[in-house]
């Protein structure tokens, strides 16, 4: 068995938003300390890390150092530029590792990953000039839904086609980036998996909780998720099946849809996730844990569901609600800690809590 | 209504222990951040506090920069020179206030401000003198116990008479300082009250726990505690009664020894207290959210218990057992990041869960 890493060792973390902060938080549970790398000035990580580099990803000098005084790294978001990466992992492992970034990075590769697996996908073409767009129209039909390939996030870079007439306008979205057009999925509802690899291969997954989605950026998480028993269990088989084939170490997302012929893989993330915030309240180890439990070394923790949960995003001007909030019974607050409330920004997320049923 | 701190703002906490480690945590959930200010080196709450002042307390300079640049203060341990406090309360509101730290600093004004309140203590006698201590003896009988006045915890500073032959020994250990004979109590357990109060007087107690000592310190505590619903119910309103007294703002930890003839108040924390930290995995707010609720002007948040917890210290050598203990289900684990196990030394606590009976 390996080691963990020592009490006191340092995490490095790429990326200094919430779920930094929250893995910060988790990480000094386990008697760790983090050094959050981040860009952009005053992270909410920043508030909770014993140490903040902030500096841009081109910066050599700045990675260096920052690889130079951890022990171990991690991320919190997947678009981290490559040369950044080959850069540190040159001098500290990274976890989870290069092959689930690749993946996750290109919507083409992660769909061509996930059906080599045997696991099924929406309908996908890639596309690079508007022929290419017709072609794989006529080949998926409409209504289907244009991507960029890479660096998509929260419903930012798409477009949706509901017949052919809507390509050019679709096409002139992707502005010039290769992209991928995805069938639509006809779905009963959507779901997802938080899973985990250790250092050690063992995989251990969160109840499957059920989302849904407002102007594209993730509204409420329940748990549990109205699933069937079998699906309930092929949606835990398939995220193992996953990160064992990637050789993964740390917890991962996956998004899934639930169909009438079974399980349809939207994304996976290799990150904790949104839709594990629930776990901060429901289980006795927490997504932000197991994460750093995986990637230090250390068994993964018990994941199992004490209470049931639901979880909501505070999304901009919800932080006005945070009054109304903070008198509800059974609901523990989140909040991240970040000075402007824009539209569409997460600024923090509630978990409401009720007896395991 | 008074208005909550704005997010963002920054809660000065005075001491960086495990108790400002776990405060500064709470805070980052609020959306606050937080300057820890700890004589010692490495504290283990600057591993999650956004900014830490390392130097004395007998520093006005460093003090008046703390204190400029919080917007309210508060403290993790009742034994802050009287001489800072005076200084920094200049500037900055201090919860909770002066006299509750007067009041928790010294066992004899602990002891008056009980009984004035009606409330039973053990009987007690101030001790200056041997001869006090005889005549002290004659009143109260022995076995009995001699605690210096000030500047206790964990059983320092402490000295059990059996029989009138101790009383020379025991008044050596005192070493000169004014102290305090306490007569022995007859109490079938011992629970803890932590309870707190808002800005705007609204009180809140969480389930009483039954506390179980090893050595002088806490080993055990666990909820529910095993009290009639009548001594759950006056153990609850008397600590309402104390909070009111003091006019207080904060978490508070009311120490009780249940006895036949009623409940006795052993002696009250003005702070976060060990005996609560059962509340982070058994309620929606834990009393590090609750403390940071009460000092920043939010309302006081639901404390009911939706799990069963029994709380366990991992004390010195205790820390050899995280590999067996991260193994164990239902057991969530927190650590201090101390960098030292010395004999003694709280290094962190598991609670372990179990659902609500």
């Amino acid at each position: 068995m390996t080691e963990p890493l020592p009490q006191g060792s340092v995490i490095g973390i790429l990326g200094g938003g919430q779920l930094g902060r929250m893995l910060s938080v988790a990480a000094s549970r386990l008697g760790y300390r983090t050094h959050v790398y981040e860009p952009a000035a005053n992270p909410p990580a920043g508030h909770v890390a014993d140490r903040v580099t902030t500096a841009p990803y081109e910066d050599a000098a700045a990675l260096a150092a920052f690889a130079a005084s951890v022990d171990v790294i991690t991320y919190e978001f997947e678009n981290i530029p490559a040369a950044a990466l080959d850069l540190i992992e040159a001098s500290r492992p990274i976890h989870p590792n290069r092959r689930a970034l690749a993946v996750s990075q290109d919507r083409i590769l992660e769909k061509d990953f996930l059906t080599g697996l045997g696991l099924t996908t929406a309908p996908y073409a890639a596309v690079e000039t508007e022929a290419d767009l017709m072609e794989a129209l006529d080949r998926i039909g409409a209504p289907a839904i244009l991507k960029t390939t890479r660096l998509g996030y929260d419903g930012k870079g798409q477009a949706r086609i509901m017949a052919r007439a809507d390509a050019g306008a679709a096409f002139a979205v992707m502005n010039g980036a290769s992209s991928v057009l995805e069938g639509f999925i006809d779905f009963s509802r959507e779901v997802s998996v938080i899973a985990a690899r250790g250092l050690s291969g063992e995989v251990a997954a969160y109840d499957p909780g059920e989302n849904v989605h407002r102007s594209g950026i993730l509204h409420t998480t329940t748990v549990p998720a109205r699933l069937s028993p079998s699906e309930r269990t092929d949606a835990v088989l398939l995220a193992a099946k996953i990160l064992n084939a990637l050789d993964y170490v740390g917890v991962m997302g996956v998004e899934l849809f639930v169909t009438s012929a079974g399980l349809v893989v939207n994304e996976i993330a290799p990150r904790v996730h949104n839709s594990g915030h629930w776990t901060q309240n429901g289980c006795a180890v927490d997504q932000f844990e197991q994460h750093i439990r995986a990637v230090t070394g250390w068994p993964l923790g018990d994941g199992s569901r004490h209470a049931n949960v639901v979880m909501e995003n505070l999304i901009g001007d919800d932080i006005d609600r945070i009054p109304a909030l903070s008198r509800e019974a059974n609901t523990a607050i989140h909040l991240y800690g970040k000075a402007e409330a824009r539209p569409g920004r997460k600024m923090g997320h509630v978990n409401r809590i009720a007896p395991k049923g």
